[in-house]
Protein backbone atom coordinates (compact mmCIF):
# COMPACT_ATOMS: atom_id res chain seq x y z
CA UNK A 1 0.00 0.00 0.00
CA UNK A 2 1.43 3.08 -0.89
CA UNK A 3 0.41 6.63 0.50
CA UNK A 4 1.19 9.86 -1.45
CA UNK A 5 0.87 13.08 0.00
CA UNK A 6 2.04 16.56 -1.61
CA UNK A 7 3.54 19.19 -0.42
CA UNK A 8 1.49 22.26 0.70
CA UNK A 9 3.98 24.86 1.34
CA UNK A 10 7.54 25.22 2.08
CA UNK A 11 9.84 26.01 5.11
CA UNK A 12 12.31 28.75 5.26
CA UNK A 13 15.18 28.82 7.94
CA UNK A 14 18.60 29.70 7.69
CA UNK A 15 19.74 25.98 8.18
CA UNK A 16 21.40 23.95 5.43
CA UNK A 17 23.56 21.22 5.95
CA UNK A 18 26.85 22.33 6.49
CA UNK A 19 25.28 24.29 9.38
CA UNK A 20 22.24 22.11 11.12
CA UNK A 21 22.52 22.74 14.31
CA UNK A 22 21.47 20.09 16.93
CA UNK A 23 18.32 21.70 17.90
CA UNK A 24 16.47 24.90 17.54
CA UNK A 25 15.52 27.66 19.77
CA UNK A 26 12.40 29.72 20.00
CA UNK A 27 14.97 32.76 20.11
CA UNK A 28 17.85 31.39 17.25
CA UNK A 29 19.53 33.53 15.28
CA UNK A 30 18.22 34.17 11.41
CA UNK A 31 14.51 34.51 9.60
CA UNK A 32 12.13 31.13 9.99
CA UNK A 33 9.02 31.03 8.03
CA UNK A 34 6.61 29.17 6.16
CA UNK A 35 5.26 29.73 2.71
CA UNK A 36 1.77 28.01 2.27
CA UNK A 37 0.83 27.49 -1.12
CA UNK A 38 -1.60 30.39 -1.82
CA UNK A 39 -4.46 28.34 -2.46
CA UNK A 40 -4.41 26.93 0.95
CA UNK A 41 -4.08 30.65 2.57
CA UNK A 42 -7.66 30.92 3.41
CA UNK A 43 -7.54 27.84 6.00
CA UNK A 44 -5.24 29.47 8.22
CA UNK A 45 -8.33 32.17 9.62
CA UNK A 46 -7.94 31.84 13.15
CA UNK A 47 -4.48 29.96 13.45
CA UNK A 48 -3.01 33.76 15.40
CA UNK A 49 -5.13 32.69 18.16
CA UNK A 50 -2.89 30.01 19.03
CA UNK A 51 0.74 30.73 21.06
CA UNK A 52 1.78 27.83 19.22
CA UNK A 53 1.02 24.79 16.62
CA UNK A 54 2.20 21.89 14.86
CA UNK A 55 4.43 21.58 11.81
CA UNK A 56 4.58 18.34 9.87
CA UNK A 57 6.83 18.29 7.32
CA UNK A 58 9.00 15.91 4.91
CA UNK A 59 12.65 15.24 5.62
CA UNK A 60 13.45 14.60 2.06
CA UNK A 61 17.55 15.87 3.10
CA UNK A 62 17.41 12.31 5.08
CA UNK A 63 19.30 9.69 2.75
CA UNK A 64 21.19 7.40 4.92
CA UNK A 65 19.82 4.46 5.84
CA UNK A 66 17.45 4.00 8.66
CA UNK A 67 18.97 2.01 11.97
CA UNK A 68 16.55 0.62 14.08
CA UNK A 69 18.45 0.75 17.07
CA UNK A 70 20.04 4.75 17.56
CA UNK A 71 21.77 6.51 19.80
CA UNK A 72 21.26 10.45 20.51
CA UNK A 73 23.53 12.84 20.90
CA UNK A 74 22.55 13.82 24.38
CA UNK A 75 23.54 10.27 25.60
CA UNK A 76 25.67 8.89 23.17
CA UNK A 77 26.07 6.03 25.47
CA UNK A 78 22.96 4.42 24.97
CA UNK A 79 21.46 2.17 23.16
CA UNK A 80 17.62 3.16 22.47
CA UNK A 81 15.22 2.01 19.65
CA UNK A 82 14.80 4.36 16.52
CA UNK A 83 10.75 5.14 17.86
CA UNK A 84 12.31 5.87 21.24
CA UNK A 85 14.22 8.94 19.64
CA UNK A 86 13.61 11.50 17.69
CA UNK A 87 16.00 10.77 15.03
CA UNK A 88 15.36 11.86 11.28
CA UNK A 89 16.16 8.56 9.66
CA UNK A 90 12.51 6.87 10.38
CA UNK A 91 10.64 4.59 7.97
CA UNK A 92 8.21 7.61 7.09
CA UNK A 93 10.55 10.45 7.68
CA UNK A 94 7.82 13.03 8.73
CA UNK A 95 9.38 16.00 11.53
CA UNK A 96 6.93 16.80 13.80
CA UNK A 97 7.90 20.39 15.58
CA UNK A 98 6.09 22.50 17.94
CA UNK A 99 6.58 26.15 17.03
CA UNK A 100 5.37 29.58 18.10
CA UNK A 101 3.44 31.46 15.78
CA UNK A 102 4.70 35.20 15.38
CA UNK A 103 2.90 36.64 12.52
CA UNK A 104 0.85 35.78 9.77
CA UNK A 105 0.37 37.60 6.68
CA UNK A 106 -1.54 36.39 3.31
CA UNK A 107 -0.23 32.85 2.68
CA UNK A 108 3.36 33.59 5.03
CA UNK A 109 3.55 32.30 8.27
CA UNK A 110 6.63 33.81 10.34
CA UNK A 111 7.56 31.46 12.97
CA UNK A 112 10.10 30.58 16.20
CA UNK A 113 13.48 28.34 15.09
CA UNK A 114 12.78 25.00 13.45
CA UNK A 115 15.14 22.64 13.29
CA UNK A 116 14.38 22.15 9.55
CA UNK A 117 16.87 22.66 6.62
CA UNK A 118 15.98 25.21 4.42
CA UNK A 119 13.78 24.12 1.68
CA UNK A 120 11.65 21.59 3.61
CA UNK A 121 8.06 20.96 2.11
CA UNK A 122 5.57 21.38 4.23
CA UNK A 123 3.14 18.48 5.23
CA UNK A 124 0.32 20.16 7.72
CA UNK A 125 -0.28 22.65 10.32
CA UNK A 126 -2.02 21.76 13.21
CA UNK A 127 -2.76 23.29 16.30
CA UNK A 128 -1.05 23.46 19.80
CA UNK A 129 -4.08 23.18 22.00
CA UNK A 130 -3.01 23.28 25.72
CA UNK A 131 -5.68 21.57 27.01
CA UNK A 132 -4.90 18.19 25.67
CA UNK A 133 -1.52 18.58 23.96
CA UNK A 134 0.18 19.77 27.66
CA UNK A 135 0.17 16.02 29.28
CA UNK A 136 0.74 16.42 32.82
CA UNK A 137 1.97 13.44 33.51
CA UNK A 138 4.46 13.21 30.75
CA UNK A 139 7.76 12.10 31.24
CA UNK A 140 11.24 12.07 29.89
CA UNK A 141 11.68 8.57 29.20
CA UNK A 142 14.54 6.92 29.06
CA UNK A 143 16.31 10.75 29.73
CA UNK A 144 14.97 10.29 33.52
CA UNK A 145 17.61 7.76 34.21
CA UNK A 146 20.16 9.16 32.96
CA UNK A 147 22.86 10.32 36.09
CA UNK A 148 23.29 13.62 35.05
CA UNK A 149 19.42 13.97 33.72
CA UNK A 150 18.92 18.51 34.82
CA UNK A 151 22.30 18.81 32.88
CA UNK A 152 21.67 16.41 30.00
CA UNK A 153 18.26 18.04 29.61
CA UNK A 154 19.88 21.80 29.91
CA UNK A 155 22.16 20.80 27.10
CA UNK A 156 19.25 19.19 24.69
CA UNK A 157 17.33 22.54 25.42
CA UNK A 158 20.45 24.49 24.22
CA UNK A 159 19.79 26.15 27.91
CA UNK A 160 22.41 28.09 28.97
CA UNK A 161 23.64 27.16 32.94
CA UNK A 162 26.13 26.84 35.74
CA UNK A 163 28.46 24.22 36.17
CA UNK A 164 29.68 24.24 39.80
CA UNK A 165 32.65 21.99 39.91
CA UNK A 166 35.73 21.33 37.29
CA UNK A 167 33.86 18.61 35.30
CA UNK A 168 31.63 17.29 38.03
CA UNK A 169 29.04 16.72 35.60
CA UNK A 170 30.43 14.00 34.18
CA UNK A 171 30.27 14.63 30.79
CA UNK A 172 33.97 14.46 30.25
CA UNK A 173 34.23 18.22 29.44
CA UNK A 174 36.11 20.72 31.48
CA UNK A 175 34.31 24.14 32.90
CA UNK A 176 35.60 26.81 34.31
CA UNK A 177 34.05 27.19 37.98
CA UNK A 178 30.49 28.85 38.46
CA UNK A 179 30.86 29.84 34.85
CA UNK A 180 28.00 29.99 32.26
CA UNK A 181 28.32 27.30 29.97
CA UNK A 182 26.69 27.71 26.76
CA UNK A 183 26.92 25.17 23.61
CA UNK A 184 26.91 27.12 20.46
CA UNK A 185 25.55 24.31 18.01
CA UNK A 186 25.27 26.99 15.35
CA UNK A 187 28.55 27.44 15.17
CA UNK A 188 29.46 23.75 14.50
CA UNK A 189 29.95 24.26 10.85
CA UNK A 190 31.67 20.95 10.32
CA UNK A 191 28.73 18.92 11.28
CA UNK A 192 26.93 17.10 8.92
CA UNK A 193 23.53 16.61 10.49
CA UNK A 194 21.92 13.69 8.30
CA UNK A 195 24.65 11.96 8.68
CA UNK A 196 25.97 12.70 12.00
CA UNK A 197 23.29 13.13 14.09
CA UNK A 198 23.44 10.27 16.65
CA UNK A 199 27.06 10.89 17.09
CA UNK A 200 28.41 12.52 19.88
CA UNK A 201 30.62 15.46 18.83
CA UNK A 202 32.97 18.14 20.16
CA UNK A 203 30.44 21.47 20.67
CA UNK A 204 31.80 24.89 20.52
CA UNK A 205 31.82 25.89 23.77
CA UNK A 206 31.46 29.53 24.83
CA UNK A 207 32.81 30.28 28.42
CA UNK A 208 31.83 33.78 28.31
CA UNK A 209 32.14 34.67 31.54
CA UNK A 210 28.74 36.37 31.19
CA UNK A 211 29.96 38.47 28.60
CA UNK A 212 27.24 37.47 25.89
CA UNK A 213 27.08 40.34 23.47
CA UNK A 214 29.32 38.99 21.27
CA UNK A 215 27.27 35.63 20.70
CA UNK A 216 24.44 34.92 18.44
CA UNK A 217 23.01 32.23 21.04
CA UNK A 218 23.41 34.52 24.25
CA UNK A 219 20.87 35.32 26.06
CA UNK A 220 20.01 38.30 29.12
CA UNK A 221 19.95 35.80 31.47
CA UNK A 222 21.49 32.13 32.36
CA UNK A 223 18.32 30.55 33.98
CA UNK A 224 15.73 31.52 31.14
CA UNK A 225 13.23 28.90 30.00
CA UNK A 226 12.98 29.12 26.43
CA UNK A 227 12.79 25.84 24.89
CA UNK A 228 13.32 24.20 21.54
CA UNK A 229 10.30 21.71 19.70
CA UNK A 230 12.14 20.31 17.21
CA UNK A 231 12.55 16.95 15.11
CA UNK A 232 16.20 16.38 15.16
CA UNK A 233 18.28 15.63 18.33
CA UNK A 234 16.58 13.78 21.01
CA UNK B 1 6.44 16.44 -6.07
CA UNK B 2 5.24 13.39 -4.88
CA UNK B 3 6.05 12.14 -0.85
CA UNK B 4 5.43 8.45 -0.70
CA UNK B 5 4.88 7.07 2.60
CA UNK B 6 4.04 3.14 3.63
CA UNK B 7 2.09 1.64 6.53
CA UNK B 8 4.39 0.44 9.31
CA UNK B 9 1.87 -1.03 11.13
CA UNK B 10 -1.81 -1.21 12.02
CA UNK B 11 -4.00 0.65 14.66
CA UNK B 12 -6.58 -1.59 16.12
CA UNK B 13 -9.67 0.04 18.28
CA UNK B 14 -13.40 -0.44 18.79
CA UNK B 15 -14.07 2.49 16.52
CA UNK B 16 -16.07 1.32 13.14
CA UNK B 17 -17.95 4.50 10.55
CA UNK B 18 -21.00 3.62 12.90
CA UNK B 19 -19.37 4.42 16.15
CA UNK B 20 -16.82 6.67 16.31
CA UNK B 21 -16.85 8.72 18.99
CA UNK B 22 -16.69 12.54 19.09
CA UNK B 23 -13.15 11.91 21.33
CA UNK B 24 -11.22 9.11 22.86
CA UNK B 25 -10.53 8.93 26.52
CA UNK B 26 -7.70 7.49 28.21
CA UNK B 27 -10.19 5.16 30.23
CA UNK B 28 -12.60 4.31 26.93
CA UNK B 29 -13.83 0.84 26.89
CA UNK B 30 -12.71 -1.34 24.58
CA UNK B 31 -8.59 -2.48 23.45
CA UNK B 32 -6.36 0.05 21.99
CA UNK B 33 -3.42 -1.75 20.39
CA UNK B 34 -1.00 -0.75 17.55
CA UNK B 35 0.24 -3.98 15.84
CA UNK B 36 4.08 -2.99 14.71
CA UNK B 37 5.30 -4.57 11.26
CA UNK B 38 7.44 -7.53 12.82
CA UNK B 39 10.54 -6.46 10.93
CA UNK B 40 10.39 -2.90 13.01
CA UNK B 41 10.32 -4.36 16.17
CA UNK B 42 13.77 -4.04 17.77
CA UNK B 43 12.65 0.08 17.12
CA UNK B 44 10.82 -0.28 20.39
CA UNK B 45 13.37 -0.75 22.42
CA UNK B 46 13.13 1.93 25.83
CA UNK B 47 9.97 3.29 24.02
CA UNK B 48 8.30 1.63 27.12
CA UNK B 49 10.09 4.27 29.53
CA UNK B 50 7.72 7.26 28.20
CA UNK B 51 4.73 7.31 29.36
CA UNK B 52 3.22 9.18 26.37
CA UNK B 53 4.57 8.85 22.48
CA UNK B 54 2.99 10.40 19.46
CA UNK B 55 0.91 8.33 17.08
CA UNK B 56 0.68 9.37 13.75
CA UNK B 57 -1.30 7.91 11.52
CA UNK B 58 -2.95 7.82 7.89
CA UNK B 59 -6.53 9.02 7.75
CA UNK B 60 -7.35 6.17 5.19
CA UNK B 61 -11.08 6.40 5.54
CA UNK B 62 -11.30 10.55 5.17
CA UNK B 63 -13.26 10.41 1.88
CA UNK B 64 -15.56 13.49 2.39
CA UNK B 65 -14.17 17.11 -0.11
CA UNK B 66 -11.66 19.08 1.39
CA UNK B 67 -12.94 22.52 3.32
CA UNK B 68 -10.79 25.40 4.01
CA UNK B 69 -13.10 26.62 6.47
CA UNK B 70 -14.41 24.33 9.14
CA UNK B 71 -16.49 24.23 12.16
CA UNK B 72 -15.68 22.50 15.55
CA UNK B 73 -18.32 20.17 17.26
CA UNK B 74 -17.25 22.35 20.55
CA UNK B 75 -18.38 25.59 18.68
CA UNK B 76 -20.60 25.30 15.31
CA UNK B 77 -20.95 28.57 15.63
CA UNK B 78 -17.44 29.85 14.90
CA UNK B 79 -15.99 29.54 11.05
CA UNK B 80 -12.27 28.60 11.45
CA UNK B 81 -9.50 27.96 9.11
CA UNK B 82 -9.24 24.32 8.49
CA UNK B 83 -5.19 24.52 10.15
CA UNK B 84 -6.57 25.94 13.22
CA UNK B 85 -8.80 23.03 13.59
CA UNK B 86 -7.74 19.05 13.89
CA UNK B 87 -10.34 18.27 11.32
CA UNK B 88 -9.19 14.84 9.65
CA UNK B 89 -10.22 16.34 6.13
CA UNK B 90 -6.51 17.93 5.09
CA UNK B 91 -4.55 18.73 2.40
CA UNK B 92 -2.47 15.29 3.54
CA UNK B 93 -4.69 13.41 5.58
CA UNK B 94 -2.25 13.04 8.47
CA UNK B 95 -3.62 12.30 11.96
CA UNK B 96 -1.54 13.06 15.35
CA UNK B 97 -3.09 11.33 18.61
CA UNK B 98 -0.66 11.40 22.18
CA UNK B 99 -1.46 8.36 23.78
CA UNK B 100 -0.38 6.38 26.69
CA UNK B 101 1.92 3.47 26.87
CA UNK B 102 1.03 0.67 28.37
CA UNK B 103 2.16 -2.44 27.75
CA UNK B 104 4.72 -3.66 24.61
CA UNK B 105 4.64 -7.44 23.84
CA UNK B 106 7.19 -8.13 20.90
CA UNK B 107 6.00 -6.14 18.08
CA UNK B 108 2.33 -5.24 19.56
CA UNK B 109 2.13 -2.09 21.73
CA UNK B 110 -1.07 -1.80 24.02
CA UNK B 111 -2.11 1.92 24.52
CA UNK B 112 -5.06 4.14 25.68
CA UNK B 113 -7.98 5.45 23.86
CA UNK B 114 -7.12 6.34 20.30
CA UNK B 115 -9.72 8.28 17.84
CA UNK B 116 -8.93 6.04 14.83
CA UNK B 117 -10.54 3.87 13.08
CA UNK B 118 -10.29 0.22 13.12
CA UNK B 119 -7.62 -0.58 10.55
CA UNK B 120 -5.68 2.74 10.58
CA UNK B 121 -2.34 2.16 8.38
CA UNK B 122 0.20 3.14 11.00
CA UNK B 123 2.97 5.94 9.84
CA UNK B 124 5.00 6.38 13.18
CA UNK B 125 5.82 6.46 16.53
CA UNK B 126 7.48 9.48 18.54
CA UNK B 127 7.99 10.05 22.32
CA UNK B 128 6.46 12.64 23.86
CA UNK B 129 9.20 14.10 25.88
CA UNK B 130 7.98 16.38 28.68
CA UNK B 131 10.64 19.14 28.81
CA UNK B 132 10.47 19.87 24.74
CA UNK B 133 6.48 18.69 24.51
CA UNK B 134 4.66 20.20 27.07
CA UNK B 135 4.68 23.81 26.18
CA UNK B 136 4.05 25.67 29.20
CA UNK B 137 3.02 29.14 27.17
CA UNK B 138 0.74 27.50 24.96
CA UNK B 139 -3.25 28.42 25.28
CA UNK B 140 -6.00 27.15 23.81
CA UNK B 141 -6.29 29.16 20.86
CA UNK B 142 -10.45 30.52 19.60
CA UNK B 143 -11.25 27.88 22.35
CA UNK B 144 -10.01 30.94 25.01
CA UNK B 145 -12.37 32.96 23.67
CA UNK B 146 -15.46 31.42 23.75
CA UNK B 147 -18.12 32.72 26.20
CA UNK B 148 -18.39 29.46 28.00
CA UNK B 149 -14.90 28.32 27.74
CA UNK B 150 -14.83 25.78 30.31
CA UNK B 151 -17.79 24.35 29.66
CA UNK B 152 -16.84 23.76 26.08
CA UNK B 153 -13.63 22.43 27.18
CA UNK B 154 -14.62 19.86 29.08
CA UNK B 155 -16.99 18.52 26.92
CA UNK B 156 -14.13 18.50 24.16
CA UNK B 157 -12.33 16.60 26.91
CA UNK B 158 -15.23 14.14 27.44
CA UNK B 159 -14.60 14.95 31.49
CA UNK B 160 -17.92 14.74 33.60
CA UNK B 161 -18.83 17.92 34.85
CA UNK B 162 -21.44 19.67 37.09
CA UNK B 163 -24.00 22.18 35.71
CA UNK B 164 -24.81 24.58 38.41
CA UNK B 165 -28.19 26.16 36.62
CA UNK B 166 -31.34 24.95 34.45
CA UNK B 167 -29.89 25.69 30.93
CA UNK B 168 -27.26 28.51 31.71
CA UNK B 169 -24.42 27.08 30.17
CA UNK B 170 -25.26 28.76 27.08
CA UNK B 171 -25.69 25.35 24.78
CA UNK B 172 -29.37 24.97 24.36
CA UNK B 173 -29.41 21.73 26.62
CA UNK B 174 -31.31 21.69 29.88
CA UNK B 175 -29.46 19.90 32.70
CA UNK B 176 -30.84 19.33 35.75
CA UNK B 177 -29.32 21.40 38.70
CA UNK B 178 -26.08 20.23 40.28
CA UNK B 179 -26.37 16.75 38.57
CA UNK B 180 -23.17 15.41 37.07
CA UNK B 181 -23.36 16.13 33.15
CA UNK B 182 -21.59 13.15 31.28
CA UNK B 183 -22.07 13.01 27.11
CA UNK B 184 -21.83 9.50 26.20
CA UNK B 185 -20.49 9.84 22.61
CA UNK B 186 -19.68 6.42 22.54
CA UNK B 187 -23.43 5.73 21.98
CA UNK B 188 -23.82 7.84 19.35
CA UNK B 189 -24.17 5.28 16.96
CA UNK B 190 -26.35 6.71 14.18
CA UNK B 191 -22.84 9.63 13.75
CA UNK B 192 -21.09 8.82 10.70
CA UNK B 193 -17.66 10.75 11.90
CA UNK B 194 -16.14 11.69 8.75
CA UNK B 195 -18.59 13.70 6.90
CA UNK B 196 -20.43 14.97 10.19
CA UNK B 197 -17.59 15.56 13.03
CA UNK B 198 -18.10 19.24 12.16
CA UNK B 199 -21.68 19.60 12.64
CA UNK B 200 -23.12 20.00 16.06
CA UNK B 201 -25.05 16.35 17.26
CA UNK B 202 -27.63 15.87 19.58
CA UNK B 203 -25.56 14.07 21.86
CA UNK B 204 -27.17 11.67 24.39
CA UNK B 205 -27.23 12.68 27.99
CA UNK B 206 -26.60 10.76 30.96
CA UNK B 207 -28.12 12.35 33.54
CA UNK B 208 -27.29 9.77 36.00
CA UNK B 209 -27.40 11.14 39.26
CA UNK B 210 -24.40 9.66 40.25
CA UNK B 211 -25.49 5.94 39.67
CA UNK B 212 -22.91 5.46 36.92
CA UNK B 213 -22.38 2.06 37.51
CA UNK B 214 -24.57 1.36 34.44
CA UNK B 215 -22.76 3.49 31.88
CA UNK B 216 -19.45 2.87 29.95
CA UNK B 217 -18.33 6.09 30.31
CA UNK B 218 -18.63 6.68 34.16
CA UNK B 219 -15.69 7.33 36.30
CA UNK B 220 -15.17 7.23 40.24
CA UNK B 221 -16.01 10.95 40.67
CA UNK B 222 -17.07 13.98 38.51
CA UNK B 223 -14.00 16.37 38.86
CA UNK B 224 -11.10 13.52 37.20
CA UNK B 225 -8.50 15.20 35.08
CA UNK B 226 -8.57 12.52 32.43
CA UNK B 227 -8.10 13.52 29.06
CA UNK B 228 -8.33 12.54 25.59
CA UNK B 229 -5.48 13.36 23.16
CA UNK B 230 -6.90 12.95 19.74
CA UNK B 231 -7.11 13.79 16.09
CA UNK B 232 -10.66 14.51 14.92
CA UNK B 233 -12.78 17.07 16.54
CA UNK B 234 -10.81 20.09 17.67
Amino acid sequence: MDINYHPIGTIHTPYFSFNAPHQSLPDAPGDFWITLNPEYAQALKSLDSFNYVYVLYHLDQVNSPLELLTHSPWAPELEIGLFASRSPKRPNPIGLSIVKIKEIQGSEIIISGIDAFNGTPLLDIKPYIQFRDNVEDANNGWFDSLPDKDHKIAHALGRPHHHDSEDGDGDGHEHSHGHVHRHNHDHDHDHNHDHDHDHNHDHDHDHDHNHSHSHSHSHSHPHNHYRFHSEHND
